[in-house]
């Protein structure tokens, strides 16, 4: 008998037929003797319906008042996980359904993007020795003031692997419209493949390059904790064979785990003069303090004096992060926000040995008229930043070129013994006969 | 300077418009230099919206799991209250909502109906003192097990008597649809008047008429602390000249206060041995423990031998109460529900001095085939039982036998002087000449 911890994202209750085969789900869990507990998403898109409303109501204080929003916001969340445990309990299993202050996930005061600081669960904890299934609305904890906190991005998925870990549960199964972790994103590219089983530190990197049925947020805690993570389909989705996520150390060698893109990033690009004292730590120090996460940061000298930090980050930040990095650096400093940018990522380890296989992809996204803004290259994968427009195409052209007819996976098997066998891979990722 | 609560009902805040028609309103009074405190209920038809969703989830469950039933209601009232402190702060005013639980509304743990047993509102308190508009969700609360619990109908009135009475509120202005308390409701009776001026009393048997812009719980809390109320119309339906409720003792002398109808009333008949020990406690404490709450309750033998008690309810109390009582009382007893029935009730003191205008209006409804189940007239009101679809023509009939072409106004003021005057207005509800 284990004690699982499991997740459903807001499509896997969108309505009442899903919230009840979610229930079901869960009941038949219940019923092979383990003991469950839930974190559950707000219902299809409520969150971004509260944060229209909101935004009808009183355009500039949404922006400004973010303790109030994240009061609003955090219905969402409560209402599914009361709808839950209703389901549970219809279903013949105990339920009771706990908000995130409740469950006394206590945040910090970082109101629209709180961190976890400490997950105490007593009344969770009561609830699952009394053999009631525990209900948590995600995304959403209690500050140090007493007041509704929200998590921002990947918040119920956060909310889940942390309540796992609080309470020692043996696995955390995140339920989603994915049956598991791909190559790259199915729904895009028809050729995409299923990783049945991912180490933790493969699952971060294919998660920061925006794999987007696992936050990355998420995908750290579970790796610092080394607990294991199942992405399945959910119910109403169909059959659950799903990605394992287990074991902290990835194998050794080449391995591509897959391509991905990740939509909605800016780029604010700070000009200032060579001689500035440790004008990255500035910019770093002043975005923190604001609150505003980084995605990436690329310093470099452009020309003779001209320095050039390329700071990414969310769409939705870059306003603010242009008004404090104006405030924080010198007037000799320009700040400029650059065009909407999609990043994407091929994550992998070893990828030098597939030169070839990526520059014929890099030639034909060339003859297509797609040229990257920044490419970087490394060991540890590539990433480029790109015109929205051109994301799925260069998704669906490195996947090709990189994955191709199933070669690579034998080349990779191969290459457990062989490490030198994937490097003869050519162009369009077959073996040389 | 005064302290003003001001509470807004679910039509005044059913949309951003209206929302943003509150704010302004409240920034109004804010810049006339008064403290104001804000109660608010859900939006528009959110809460029938929300008893629809969790019926549809779990049509069982949603009726047992009280508890969580109260965590998916409670999401309507903190939206709104979250929204509408958006748009005070769009107004220019300084706002912060709180949940019924951060603002301390302590109350029992009968949830779905539960009772305030202590307003503490520290929180409330330290924003009315640092110049901000707090805004309250209302109609919910915390119990003593840290969980929400919902007041039940007419909650959300009772949430901003009980705060303003708690803050020592030097009044508390209930907002809603209609611009104050009338001989009878408007939309119905197209000759109702309003009430300029009521006393508590006088507005408390309106309430518990069923006189729908003020519920007899908060009416009653008002006049026990004596606490002013005005019942004026939301910003967005019109001007305001409203009802102002204050004074606890009512004046003396033969007073019509209006004609109201309270639908959706079922009356359960309890038939029984006339030498049982005391039946009617044993309903009373059945249904009380039971958490049912009784409307009235009428017992009386009916042959020799028999006695039957009739105990009114709220239509949807009527199936558990049924049970309740079965279980309750003794084989010997019958136990039934009577069909749906709308109470129909004459407000006011010294009736007796209308006897024959309202045996006027009896003989108009009988040639209408319109009989009451029920009737009871005695000095403090008339008090009838009719099929819902006859209620209307009933309110019309007396409204006009009673309330005829002013005459009364000036009966009553004359009464005042001239207690015997009102007593000499024919059927027809004008003075001999």
């Amino acid at each position: 008998m284990a004690l699982i911890v499991c997740k459903f994202g807001g499509t896997s209750v969108a309505t009442p037929d899903r919230i009840r085969a979610a229930a079901a789900r869960i009941a038949a869990i219940h019923a092979e003797g383990h003991a469950i507990a839930v974190v559950i998403s707000a219902m299809g898109h409520t969150t971004d319906e509260l944060l229209g409303l909101a935004a009808a109501v009183a355009p500039a204080s949404a922006n400004r008042c973010r303790r109030e929003l994240d009061l609003i916001l955090a219905t969402g969340e409560q209402l599914s996980a009361g709808l839950l445990a209703l389901a549970i309990a219809e279903a013949g299993v105990p339920a009771v359904a706990f908000t995130g202050p409740q469950a006394e996930i206590m945040t910090d005061r970082s109101h629209n993007n709180a961190r976890i600081r400490d997950v105490r669960a007593r009344r969770v904890r009561r609830a699952l020795a009394t053999g009631h299934v525990p209900v948590v609305a995600g995304f959403q904890g209690l500050s140090s003031s007493r007041d509704i906190t929200t998590l921002g991005r990947g918040g119920s998925d956060t909310t889940a692997v942390a309540l796992a870990v609080a309470l020692g549960a043996d696995r955390c199964d995140i339920y989603t419209d994915v049956d598991g972790i791909y190559t790259a994103d199915p729904r895009l590219v028809p050729g995409a493949r299923r990783h049945p089983r991912l180490h933790h530190r493969e699952a971060l990197m294919l998660a920061h390059a925006g794999a987007a049925v696992l936050h990355p947020r998420a995908a750290a805690l579970a790796a610092i904790h080394e607990l294991p993570l199942r992405i399945l389909s959910s119910p109403a989705f169909g059959p659950e064979s799903g990605t394992l996520v287990e074991g902290a150390v990835p194998v050794e060698g080449p391995h591509l785990l897959g391509v991905a893109a990740a939509a909605d990033t800016t780029r604010l690009i700070v000009e200032l003069p060579a001689h500035g004292r440790a004008p990255t730590a500035a910019v770093l120090h002043a975005l923190g303090r604001a609150g505003i996460p980084v995605e990436s940061l690329d310093d470099r000298s452009i020309e003779s004096g001209v320095r050039r930090i390329a700071v990414a980050l969310r769409a939705e930040h870059a306003p603010m992060a242009e008004r404090v990095l104006r405030e924080a650096l010198r007037d000799e400093t320009r700040v400029r926000i650059e065009a909407a940018r999609t990043k994407v990522t091929v994550v992998g380890t070893g990828l030098a040995s597939y030169g070839a296989a990526l520059a014929s992809a890099l030639q034909r996204l060339a003859r297509d008229g797609i040229e990257p803004d920044d490419l970087n290259v490394s060991e540890l994968g590539v990433t480029m930043y790109l015109a929205p427009e051109h994301a799925e195409h260069a998704v669906r052209t490195l996947h090709d070129a990189l994955f191709a007819a199933g070669e690579i996976d034998r080349a990779q098997r191969r290459a457990a013994g062989d490490p030198g066998a994937a490097a003869r891979i050519d162009a369009r990722g077959r073996r040389p006969a």
